[in-house]
C-alpha cells in the first residue's frame, strides 16, 4: 500500500503509527497525502514523499530542454525553482484557456530580448504585455533604425555624457538615434486623428503606434497586428512619456491612465484562468497582480529577479505574498526564481520552444 | 608647504617627484589637488589627502547625532556612505536655493514613518514629493480613521485571505479600514465638480483631495496646505487608483497624466539648484531623476536602497548613472546607502532635525 | 475577559467561536494565547493579540536609545527587527547565566568598530569572540602603530597597487604598516617557547599574542587579559596565517585546529544558556552556531548582514535553518536585520549602553 | 584606414581631431586602440570599437553551447557577464599551462553539481580544489550510501527536528545517513597508522579518505586518484571536523593547517599561470586568491555568486579588489556572474563540455 514513485520513497512521518487498510487517499499539493483510517480512534497520517536529489548528468545534457529536465529532477535550491518554474510556464503556453501576462521590468528589451518578446507575440504565446515605458522605447530605438551597444570599457559617464551617450547599466544608445525616434513619435503624432489627441488610453496610443511602426522585428508591432494589448502605467517615465509631454507643450495631448483599468478589468474578467510572467519587479509586477484583483487572482505565476524581498517593496517579494491581497489564488501555482533575467528568461523560453 | 589638514596627512604619490616652489594649488573634487609646476619641463603632481578611520568611540556617543558625526569619522563602508549621505541632505535642507524632491517607494507610510515624511512637508523641509500611489493610500488609510498592524505570528497568507486581511511584507491592513478608504474617496470624488472630473493632472487631483482631508497627522493634508506637489507616476497601480477606475464605471472619469510633466517642467526649469532624497528605487526614483533632464539634472542626490545595482533597472543602479542622461550634473554631489530605508532614513533625518 | 495590551486590541480569529468561562490560557510565543475550553466539544481558540504600528515621533526622539525604543514601536518591516534583535541582545547581555558569543565577519575592525568590540571585551559584555583572522589583523596592525585610511577617491586598485596600498571595499592599509605587522608577529614568534611552538591551538596562540600586544586599545589584547577565548576557525586564510605559514618554512611551527573544538565543546557543555551575535555570515557564522550542537543549540541569536539566503550558503541563512540541524533551540528567540552591520551594529550596541 | 571589425564600428570620439596617416596602432585591453599621430602637435586619440547588443534568436537556439554563444554575441548585463565568463573558463582548460583551481562554497554538492564536479576532477580539468568541508561531507555521505532530498513542503524546521531530519536550504539529510557517514569516517580514522594521526594537513589526510572510498562516483575519491590536492582551510567547521573533534577526545588526533600553505605554496610557486573558478564566495574564494599572493596573483579568473559588494567581506567582491593585495594579476582576465551557482555553474560546464 505504501509504494514508492519512482522518484524517492515514501517515508511516515515520526510518532503516526501504522498505516491501516480500509483507507482513502487524498492528495494534497507539494506531493503529499493525507490517509484518513476509517478507524473508530479517527486517526489520520500524512504520509510524504520525499524526492531525491539527482546530480545533473556531465556526460548526457546538451541541449536546452535537457538541462531544463535536469534542473527539474535536482529539484533543490535555484536549480529546482528554475525546473518547477518551467513547468509552470509550460502550462501557461500549453493551455489554451489560460490568458498569460508577460511583465517586463529592468533593461530587457535593449538587454538582447527583443526577438524573443516579439516572438512570443507574434506567435500568440502570450496575451498581454505590461512593461516600463523604457522597453517600449528601446524597440523603437530599434524599429526607427537605432541599435543597442555595450559601454566601451574604461569610459565613465562624464566621458560618455561628453561624447553625447547614454548609458544604463553597460548599454548605451547613440543620441544621434535616441533623435531618430523622437521624430519616429512626433511624426505619428502629427498624423494621429485630432478625436484621438485627448481620448486614447495608454493601451491604445500604443496599438495605433505599433500599426505605424514597419519594422517586422518589432514587438510593438506585431502586439498590435495580433491585438495584444501593451499595457504600460508608469508609461510617463520614459523618453516615450517625455515626448509626449514636450509635444504636448505645444498640441492638445493626454492619454486617459484610468481608461486603461477599465479595458483591462473588461479582459480580465471574461479570463477563465490567469497566468503571468514577471521578469523584475516594481510597478509592472504590481500591477499585473493588481490587475486580476476581480477575478480573486492569479492562478499561476512565475517571477525572475534579483531583488530581495526584506525591504518590503513589491520587486522581491515572494509571490506568496499576492494571496493576502486575493491577487493569487489560494493553490495558485507559483515559483520565484532568483536571477539575472537576461539569462534566466531566455533560458527557459528557448527550452520550452525546443 | 604640505600641510596635514587635521584628519590625515598628505602622501605624494610614488614617482611624482618632489613639490617646487612657486606652486599653485588647484582644489579637485574628493580631496585632491593638483599643483601645477611652474617649471620648464612642465611637471605636475597630484596630491591626495588620506582620510584615517576614526573608531566610533562607546563612551561618549550617545545622540542620534553624534552618532551620524562618528559615522562620518569612520568614513568608510556603509558608515562612511552614511555620514557623507547625512552631510548631503543637510546642505540640501539649509540651502533655500535647492528644490528637494523627496522620493518614496516601497511601503515607507505603512512602516512607521508617516510621522517624519509629514514633518518634512509641514516645516517645508522638501518641495516636491514623488511617490507610489501606496504611500498615499496608506496615509489615507490612516486619515480616514484605520491603522497598520503586525501581521501576527505564525499566519500565513492563505489564513490571513480568510480571515480579510491584506499583507504587505509584515504590515496589514484589516479589510474594514480599506472600506473607509474607499468610502472616503468615493465621497470626495462625489462632491468633485464636474469640470474636475476629467482635466485635473495626479498632482492637481491629490492637492485637492488633501485638502478636504481633515487628519493633522496626514503629510497628503499637509502637502496640499504647503502647496507642496505630490507627483504619482504610477497611480493607477494603487487602490486609489483602483477606486478611481470603478468609480469610473459609473461616471466620467479621468486624469491627464501628461499634465504633471507640464506641471513638474514648469516647476524644474526655474529652479537653481535641485536635490532629491530618494528611498528605493524603481519607478519614482527614475521618475525623479528624469524630470530634472531639462535643466541638466541632479545637483544633490541621496539613496537609500536595498536594491543591487548588477541587473541593470534603476531600483539599484549607482547615482551615477544619472550623468549619462544628464540626470545628475557633472561633479553633483551624490551617495548611496545600502541599507533599509525604515531604518537609515529615520535615523539621517532626526539626527538633522536635533 | 478579553482585554487589550495597551497596545493593540484583540482579535478573536475567524470562525472559531465564542470564548468560554472556565478557561485557562497558555501563552505561546508571539504574542498569541491558546484558549482551552472545559467544554466536552475540546474547543480550542487561538486569540491573536494585534501590535499597531507606531509612527516615529519626529518631535522628541533625540537619543539612540529612544530610537532604538521607536524601531520597538513601529514593529514592522527592518525598523521591526531592529528593535526586538536590541531587546533579545540586551537580554544576552544582561543575563549572567547566558554565554554570549560576537561572530564577526567581514570588514568590522578596520570599519571603525575596534573600540566598541575592545569595549564589549574589556566589560566583559561577551564570553568568546569568533572572527575571521583579518579582523584579529587588523587590530594588530593598529596595536603595532599602523592605520585605515580611506581609498583616496578616483583611484583604482592598478593605481594602489603600483602604489603600494593593499585595498578592501574603500579601506586601505599602507605597506609599511603591514610590515611593521609583520615585524610584530616574527618578534612574538621567536620568543614563543619552543613546546608551545607545535602543540597550542589557535585560540591559545591568541590568547598568548595578545598578552604581549602592549596597545590599551586592542580588543585582542583586552580578550587575552579577560580571558575570553577569540576562535578563529579559518585563521590560515589571512595575513596572520601568511606569516605563520612563511615562518613555518624556517621553524617547526604548526596550530592544532581540531584541539580548539575540544576546548570550544568544554565551555560549551558547561553553559546554562547560550547567546550570539553574528555580523555577516558565512563560516564565523556557521562555527558558531555549529559549536552549540552539544547542547542542542543556541538559545538567542541576532545576526546582521546584507547577505540573501536564497543561495542557500550559510551566510544569509534566516536563523531559524539552525534548528533543524539542533543549532538553535526549539523556541530560541533570534532576529535577523538586514544590514550593513557597521552602521547596525554600532547603533545597537551604543544603545544598550546608554 | 579605420574599419569596421565585423562586429560594430568604429567611432573616433568626439573632439579628438581627425585620423592622420602615418599612425601606428597599439591594442589597449578591451576594444580600445590608441593611434599615435607622429605629427608635430603630439596629438593622440583613442579609437574605440563599438559592440552592437545581438538580440537572441528564438528560432535557432537550442543547445547550450548555441546559448552561450548567444550570451556572448549579446554582451551585456548578466547575458554578457554569462557569454565572458564561460570565454575565460574556457581558456583556462584548454591550456596546459594553466593551473586552474575550483573553489566551492555553499551547497553545491548537494544541490546537484556531485557529477559534474567529479567529472572535471576526474578528467583533470582542475588541478585543486579549494572547498568548505560541506561539500567533502555531502559527497562522503553519498559514497557512504547515502542521499540528499527536497525537504517536503509544508515542513518546517521545529517539525524537521523532530523527524530527525536536518536542513540546508531545501535540502535535508535522514539522520540515518548521516550515522553512516560518521560509521565511514570513525572506521578511516580507526585504520590510520599512527604516525599519520598528527602529521597530516588536511589536504593529505583528505587525500588518504579519498583513497579509502571505494565510490566511483565521488568526486574526493577521484581527486584522490588524481592526485588533485583538495584543500579545504575551514575543514573543523564542518560535520567532518565536528568527528574528528569527537574522535580526538578518545585519541591523538590533529591536522597541521600550517602544513597546507606550504603545500600550497609550493605547487603555486611552480605554476606557469593560474586561473580559478570561484562558486560563492567567503573563505574558499579569498583562500584561493590569497594563495596566489607569492606570484603576484592570478591570471585568470570567474566568479559565479549572489553575494552583494557593499558590505565589503569577499563573498561579492568584484574581482578587481584582488589586484590591490596582489591576488590578481595585473590585466588578469576576469569576470564576475551575478546568479545562482547551482544554475549557472552546470550551464557553463555543460557548455564547454559540448
Amino acid at each position: 500500500m505504501i509504494s514508492s514513485n519512482g522518484q524517492g520513497f515514501i517515508l511516515v512521518c515520526a510518532g503516526l503509527g501504522l498505516v491501516l487498510p480500509e483507507c482513502t487517499w487524498t492528495r494534497l499539493p507539494s506531493s503529499s497525502y493525507r490517509i484518513t483510517y476509517h478507524a473508530s480512534t479517527c486517526l489520520s497520517a500524512v504520509v510524504t514523499i520525499l524526492n531525491k536529489v539527482h546530480h545533473i548528468d556531465p556526460l548526457i545534457t546538451r541541449s536546452i530542454s535537457e538541462f531544463l529536465d535536469s534542473m527539474t529532477k535536482v529539484g533543490v535550491l535555484g536549480a529546482g525553482r528554475l525546473g518547477r518554474a518551467t513547468d509552470i510556464v509550460k502550462r501557461m503556453f500549453d493551455d489554451p484557456a489560460c490568458f498569460t501576462y508577460l511583465s517586463i521590468s529592468g533593461p530587457m528589451i535593449p538587454g538582447g530580448l527583443r526577438d524573443i518578446v516579439r516572438h512570443l507575440v507574434e506567435y500568440k504565446y502570450v496575451d498581454a504585455i505590461v512593461t516600463s515605458g523604457a522597453n517600449i522605447v528601446h524597440d523603437l530605438v530599434e524599429a526607427y533604425g537605432g541599435a543597442h551597444y555595450r559601454v566601451p570599457a574604461g569610459k565613465n559617464d562624464y566621458e560618455l555624457r561628453e561624447a553625447g551617450m547614454g548609458r544604463i547599466a553597460d548599454i548605451f544608445v547613440k543620441e544621434g538615434d535616441f533623435e531618430k525616434f523622437e521624430k519616429g513619435v512626433y511624426d505619428f503624432l502629427d498624423n494621429l486623428p485630432e478625436e484621438k489627441m485627448t481620448s486614447l488610453a495608454p493601451s491604445e496610443f500604443l496599438h495605433d503606434l505599433g500599426l505605424a511602426v514597419k519594422d517586422e522585428d518589432s514587438f510593438v508591432h506585431h502586439a498590435s497586428i495580433n491585438n495584444i494589448p501593451i499595457f504600460s502605467p508608469g508609461l510617463m517615465d520614459s523618453m516615450l512619456g517625455f515626448h509626449l509631454y514636450t509635444y504636448s507643450t505645444t498640441k492638445k495631448l493626454s492619454l486617459d491612465f484610468v481608461k486603461d483599468l477599465r479595458i483591462l478589468g473588461e479582459i480580465v474578467t471574461q479570463t477563465k484562468k490567469t497566468g503571468a510572467v514577471m521578469l523584475g519587479g516594481g510597478l509592472t509586477k504590481h500591477f499585473t497582480m493588481g490587475s486580476t484583483i476581480l477575478r480573486g487572482g492569479l492562478d499561476m505565476a512565475v517571477q525572475i529577479t534579483l531583488d530581495r524581498p526584506e525591504g518590503g517593496s513589491l520587486g522581491g517579494a515572494p509571490l506568496v505574498e499576492g494571496v493576502s491581497w486575493q491577487k493569487v489564488q489560494t493553490e495558485a501555482n507559483f515559483e520565484t526564481v532568483i536571477g539575472d533575467a537576461t539569462i534566466i528568461f531566455p533560458l527557459l523560453i528557448l527550452g520550452l520552444l525546443s
